[in-house]
């Protein structure tokens, strides 16, 4: 039976877009390589009425289907489980541009397409597309999509979710949905758009998607400050909004033991600031007149900060270098922090306003539950997202710290998270690795709810299933 | 039974707070006061807890319940019908603030709170609700959010969607769906927000909600122009775009005509440059610096479309009176529109790119199908949204042009929209006015999504029946 599947799989896509065996090892490994699964075989489409064709085969055979793009994913949901019994439907050769409409300010282009080429055909088109985050030479729009992907410019431009305008969407029965218009007011019927985003794969299939595109700021300035708590931390948040307004691109908190981190393992960045203060921030502006009035906009919101104690001291970057530079040292935390060993992770948000409690309860708790242990707390501050992440004591072996404690310290986080109204995933998703978890940190109604849709909308549960909502399993 | 009803919602929501007869009038006529319904009664629960119980009741009685707010809608969607077997849920009692949060950028409101006491209460804390439209001193919240309202700043800051981060919702089974998190980020699942969000209360009842509150600006200007063409108009938004950035807050386009029927019906308000070209264009920007800032930035600007000449003449208000004279100009052409006549409206939205196209080929369709007609175009360029309304011809009677001619101009209209890949319903929704017309511009496989949305959510169609979607009706 599973012949004649690989049969009319290929009929719909043609010999050589049908991967089996060892071909398809790269497909059902995830990124973390923490989940090695297996996969019944790959299917390339090469349109969106060839994914149509596919989904329809795989529904006749009772097969389930993940979706995959660049399968960067955290979370374990892009990857086939271990039954032998899935097929990934791969959306890589999916790439193509379909219109760029620069009155209009948007760009659609299929699912396949790299993060990092999307951005580059907005920047040739004299505008810029914000969506960046670390995985963007890999990650594809799709995966931007189905898992509404953060970021770094979040505080400004918002997830993926509020860049997209519309989607063509592949049903769990086959159909296609045509919903790419390009229009910023649409008020006929419920928002399918946004059930499609962040679903994982698990309602629908994203093939295309009309994105927004922005002007290009003349000028973006970096700064580097550091602050005395996270109280202050947030009052300068509150400064930079209302002096910097929409200029405010960027706002990233760093903990002293994250940049201790990265200062042991890469000595040659220089991190700036970072023995005078519990934390530094890194602030980006953008700004849409010339450097010089960004640089006045800085200074004297620095200045200001200053004054009222909110800053302990602050270099702003002085050349594009020098905030490449700044920004490197940022993104070297998460490196850093594998050098040092495995760790505990945790990308979790929380109301902006409850961050200073939350750190102080979770840090103490945490300190208490295993003395010594090393908490990297970093992230975008700005979103009241933070990765806030766990490192072994300095005499303990890293494997044995998270094999042991693992469990048990992300139950007194996610525990935390809970009780200061904040999310257990903030832009990760929950793919299979969280969603045991879940129902534990999420109202049984809106649990609920979740399954009658999915129920709903994919009622073989042919979609990812086993994704978001616990479903029943195809592994023996 | 009815009796029983009303006795058992007596019981929740106490003597005085269930209306019947007369007492009901106002709630269920229409605001254009087109529609004149009937209701077994209306009931105005105090707190959610009682709203929940109300859908309970009604659920055990299988009546059908109409939620209402400010009953401001256009669209004929907070009315019962004409069956008398409707109950209206009114949430105008529940209008407490449950926190604001300056920290966190947010405030937590209940769904009946008027938009302008949101305004204020927000303006009170030192910031900004920019949700903003003709119905604020009326419209509740809970209207806005259902039929996710749009209004005069969505070019800069978004519809109501947009502004929301949580929503607590009553099911169509009466519980209670506690979403109010107040998180920039949250990953875990299904984004049921958005899907309560603009629908109309079909799927269930939203009681209250987390706003964005964001920084108010130091300085507001507005500037009037008279601009040659519509592709004038759109590259001086680009213009615009690329020179205010976020300062652009307001991009209003209005036809020689609208502005000819502002100045015959109030002199008084001195319509600038109206004569001087076929479209003139108000324009605003909030600026985070100061007066003088944005003084210079709109200068610089409009100097550079002159130059170009996109602008044909223009002026920049010189005082807070004389900004608001501006605006109250473009807010008179509605009231000009009903002083001349009665007449056929249309809030259209389009890819902003193919408005000149749009209206040049629908304009020229309607003179061609009826000389004379007077054709009165307005609204949100910025948003590429459209209040494409017809007035009759000078030598016809307004209301034999109507009654004669609206089908037709509308399908002429809502064919051209749809041609031209935009939508028939922008900001006001679909309600039972325009629920017929509906299917034949959606797509059938979104359609079809919506009806197993509803059938999954509100299986006994109790919610706002035959609103959204053709439903099984109540009227005997």
């Amino acid at each position: 039976m599973h012949a004649d599947l690989i049969a009319a799989l290929t009929a719909i896509v043609g010999e050589g877009h049908v991967l089996t065996g060892h071909a398809t090892a790269e497909y059902a490994t995830d990124w973390r390589q923490r989940l090695q699964g297996q996969a019944l075989c790959v299917v390339r489409p090469g349109s969106t009425d060839e994914v149509a064709q596919v989904v329809r085969a795989c529904a006749a055979a009772g097969v389930s289907i993940v979706p995959q793009g660049g399968n960067t994913g955290l979370v374990e949901g892009s990857v086939p489980d271990g039954s032998g019994r899935q097929v990934v439907l791969s959306l890589r050769r999916m790439h193509a541009v379909r219109a760029i409409d620069p009155d209009n300010l948007t760009i659609t282009v299929e699912a396949g397409c790299v993060l990092q080429n999307v951005q580059a055909l907005v920047q040739e088109a004299g505008f810029l597309f914000p969506l960046s985050l670390g995985a963007e030479g890999s990650c594809t729009l799709g995966g931007n999509l189905a898992t509404n992907a953060g970021g770094t410019q979040v505080v400004r431009y918002g997830n993926t979710r509020d860049l997209c305008l519309g989607l063509e969407v592949v049903t769990a029965d086959g159909q296609v949905w045509d919903g790419l218009l390009g229009l910023r007011k649409d008020n006929t019927g419920y928002d399918l758009r946004h059930l499609f985003i962040g679903s994982e794969g698990t309602l629908g299939v994203i093939t295309a998607a009309s994105m927004r595109m922005v002007p290009q700021p003349a000028a973006q300035l970096t700064a580097w400050t550091a602050v005395p708590s996270l109280d202050a931390a947030n009052a300068l948040l509150a400064l930079a909004h209302q002096h910097l307004a929409s200029a405010l691109t960027g706002f990233e908190l760093m903990n002293q033991q994250a940049l201790a981190l990265v200062d042991l393992h890469y000595p040659h960045l220089r991190v700036p600031l970072w023995q005078q203060g519990p934390f530094c921030v890194l602030l980006e502006a953008s700004d849409s007149e010339s450097e010089a009035h960004a640089r006045t906009l800085f200074e004297r919101l620095l200045e200001l900060a200053m004054e009222k104690e909110l800053v302990l001291d602050a270099v702003i970057a002085e050349s594009v270098q020098q905030a490449h530079d700044l920004w490197h040292i940022r993104e070297s935390i998460t490196l850093a922090q594998a050098a040092e060993g495995v760790n505990v992770k945790h990308d979790i948000s929380l109301p902006i306003s409850r961050i200073p409690a939350f750190v102080a309860e979770t840090d103490a708790a945490l300190h208490a539950l295993l003395p010594g242990i090393r908490l990297v707390n970093f992230g975008h501050l700005g979103d009241g997202n933070l990765h806030y992440n766990a490192q072994a004591p300095e005499d303990m072996e890293a494997r044995a710290f998270v094999a042991d404690h693992e469990e048990c310290i992300g139950e007194v986080v996610y525990r935390n998270v809970h009780r200061f109204g904040g999310s257990i995933s903030a832009e990760h998703g929950i793919g299979s690795l969280k969603r045991e978890k879940l129902p534990h940190y999420k109202s049984p109604v809106a649990m609920q709810l979740m399954q009658r849709i999915k129920s709903a909308l994919d009622p073989q549960n042919l979609l990812n299933p086993g994704r978001v909502l616990v479903g029943p399993r195809t592994d023996p």
